[in-house]
């Protein structure tokens, strides 16, 4: 991004991360930190993804074939914003997916990402019924005209080529490939023989990358769709493609963050998140989840959610929310409310974790609300005052200022009684 | 426990284990691993907790003076059972708490702890409206009692004692004492300047334990009760006094559970459990959670399960779930249900970055299944078969073999296309 032009921008977020704003900008330079914002577009909300900065939550929106309602969509965005995502992507693989992109971007005061090669995809398929139809020459057109529209960041599969497909095709895991962007390519690569256009024509993406200062995300197709494909050969040669792309975009000035997994068990992440980060330069990691199990069909928010906290601790910077609905269906609003809410606990985690000394007030606002048993700043500190309202009123409270589990043998109220001990 | 006499329990759970019966008596011996199983008691699933043993998860089930309904109390303990608990808690302070444990130790197939310093103050309370009247007798009477009817494991808050109590008056806590058996003792020691019995009368409490052949859970009064109040002086010396007891229980040949924090951020939590293992002589280490924020009201089973998980990953044995009413009201029978899958969720997640391979199989037919796109397989084999199909099923299917998610754009379906290549 073209620092000095976006001064102010910049001062409003160094002031919100509570960092000085020449250490913001030198790791803008570095290439550790990201502000993904199309030149075109004027937010709201803007916000920095990296290192030293509070660990952000990006929502998954946007339609399926099957479930294609823009008003749905719509509202999905909407309680995004409301619970706190600080960036959304709009996955759209519907009919009407230029419609709601354009709504999306109308309407979200956050970074909107995209990933391209699914417009290509959908309208090759609603035309001629495959994939091999598309040319090169479509994909960049696409690139070009979502960048014009003002998208902020897109999820480019570079990291798919000859070599890591060779590899790929040696590994033998139990899920192959579960990324869609990824299956696409792969079909298309197979069929036509052809080099990945993505990771061919880089440097045209680069430029159009460059023209709308639009961020690259470096997806990747070969993460684990399963713990047991975790950390494997494939995965790690593509990483190692990712991070000599990532040299390439930080040497045209364009914003890069990469992509990472996927499934893979707890004992994994720190590994990964460090390889990320010594072979991609330091950009910042973007992951999805980790699910930390295959199994929890139903609760993939949970299982992400752990994934996330303990690789956001190792580093990780940008968390991709999981919803209970992954692996099952397209995610209602509700499921897009459980997801992110799990997914900021995780980010909080992390930023705990992490030493971020302006995190831990927060919790101690909580704590001393609590201590004091003032029900209602409590709820409102909280990240559902809703729901956590509704939790404790519930049942009547025969006792006023204790909730039904402890009642009369709270520990707090006890041991407030003790408090002449206790200053002593 | 007296190894001998339980030779055939012992089989069956090495077997279910997958360990040799000898090293599962070896550690039984030194203490890595306990059996929580009074004497008296026939169950059809006990477990062993401990060094080298799948992760276990604990629900606390039990009235309150606000709730006090044994229907209830009932109900959660068969969802309890339903969706696989490996022991649960009553901790009924409710008037009727005496009926609630005698109907748990009847229905229950898995162990049952308590804390019988509750069933004495509720009965003081009752009696004479304040704690000043228990007496030493009074609860070593109940500790007794309850051992007769089977109780398989205590908490006793054996680590407050005047030296820990000196070290706490001086920590300026954010939230003092969170523990309701400690604040009951703390507040018993103030009025009466007293030690704490179950401290003084420790020996006495081993004799009784050796007796049934109950299991002791020591209890951590001064776990902390906010992410600002963890790995504070007051609490690691009161693991110290708790290390000691550990070693008067080993010498005395009553098995030992450590009870842990809590509320603690993440990058605390390796600490926490390697300082358990050496201070405590490697004794099966019990964590609240712990929770990873003190912020997540209503969701607290989340914070709870990502810190549960880690630890899990770091040597803790033995999880004690947290629901999402934590703080907020006394738990119903969903979220029950709720606490208990996110802390299977966080055991499972642990055995597997434990390198537990056994735990990897069902992770590896889920995938499968995933793979073959056999949904029913893949219900079945989860936590919690209902709400996959309801989730799954709640949109129509215009394609009958994926979700509504990708659906057209399924990856899994895409990749089967290359299958040749993947093959070669």
């Amino acid at each position: 991004m073209d620092i000095e032009k976006r001064i102010s921008l910049l001062e409003k977020i160094a002031q919100d991360e509570k960092v000085a704003l020449e250490t913001l900008k030198e790791k803008i330079r570095q290439g550790t930190v990201v502000v993904p914002l199309n030149k075109k577009r004027k937010i709201n909300h803007p916000c920095a993804i990296g290192e030293g900065m509070r660990v952000k939550v990006n929502v998954n929106l946007g339609s399926s074939w099957e479930a294609d309602g823009i008003e749905e969509e719509l509202k999905k965005l909407s309680v995004s914003i409301k619970y706190g995502a600080d960036t959304v992507m709009d996955l759209s693989t519907g009919k009407n997916l230029k419609e709601i992109r354009k709504a999306i971007l109308e309407q979200s005061p956050v970074p909107v990402g995209t990933v391209p090669i699914y417009e290509v995809a959908v309208k090759a398929m609603e035309e001629k019924g495959n994939f091999s139809s598309i040319t090169p020459r479509d994909i960049l057109q696409t690139i070009e005209e979502q960048a014009r529209e003002g998208v902020d960041f897109f999820t480019i599969h570079c990291g798919l080529n000859r070599k890591t497909l060779e590899v790929f095709s040696r590994q033998k895991r139990v899920m192959d490939m579960v990324s869609r962007g990824g299956a696409i390519l792969l079909n298309w690569m197979l069929a036509k023989n052809k080099e990945n256009p993505l990771y061919e024509y880089f440097d045209k993406i680069l430029e159009i990358a460059k023209e709308y200062e639009v961020t690259l995300s470096l997806g990747d197709s070969l993460r684990p769709g399963s713990v047991l494909d975790a950390t494997d050969r494939a995965q790690i040669e593509e990483l190692i493609l990712l991070g000599e792309l990532t040299q390439r975009a930080h040497s045209k000035g364009v914003q890069v963050i990469i992509e990472g997994p996927g499934h893979m068990a707890l004992d994994q992440i720190e590994t990964n998140v460090l390889a990320e980060k010594k072979i991609c330069q330091g950009a910042p990691f973007y992951v999805l989840g980790p699910l930390v199990t295959d199994i929890a069909l139903g609760y993939d928010h949970i299982a992400g959610a752990i994934g996330a906290a303990y690789a956001a601790y190792c580093g990780a910077d940008f968390l991709c929310y999981v919803t209970p609905a992954e692996h099952l269906r397209l995610p209602t609003v509700e499921d897009v409310k459980e997801g992110l809410i799990a997914f900021k606990i995780a980010a909080h985690a992390g930023d705990l974790a992490r030493g971020n000394k302006h995190a831990y007030i927060r919790d101690e606002q909580v704590s001393r609300a609590r201590k004091k048993r003032n029900w209602e700043e409590q709820f409102e500190l909280s990240f559902d005052p809703e729901k956590a309202r509704a939790y404790y009123f519930r049942d009547r409270q025969k006792i006023k200022d204790v909730c039904s589990m402890c009642s009369k043998f709270c520990s707090i109220k006890l041991v407030d009684k003790c408090r002449k001990f206790l200053i002593k």
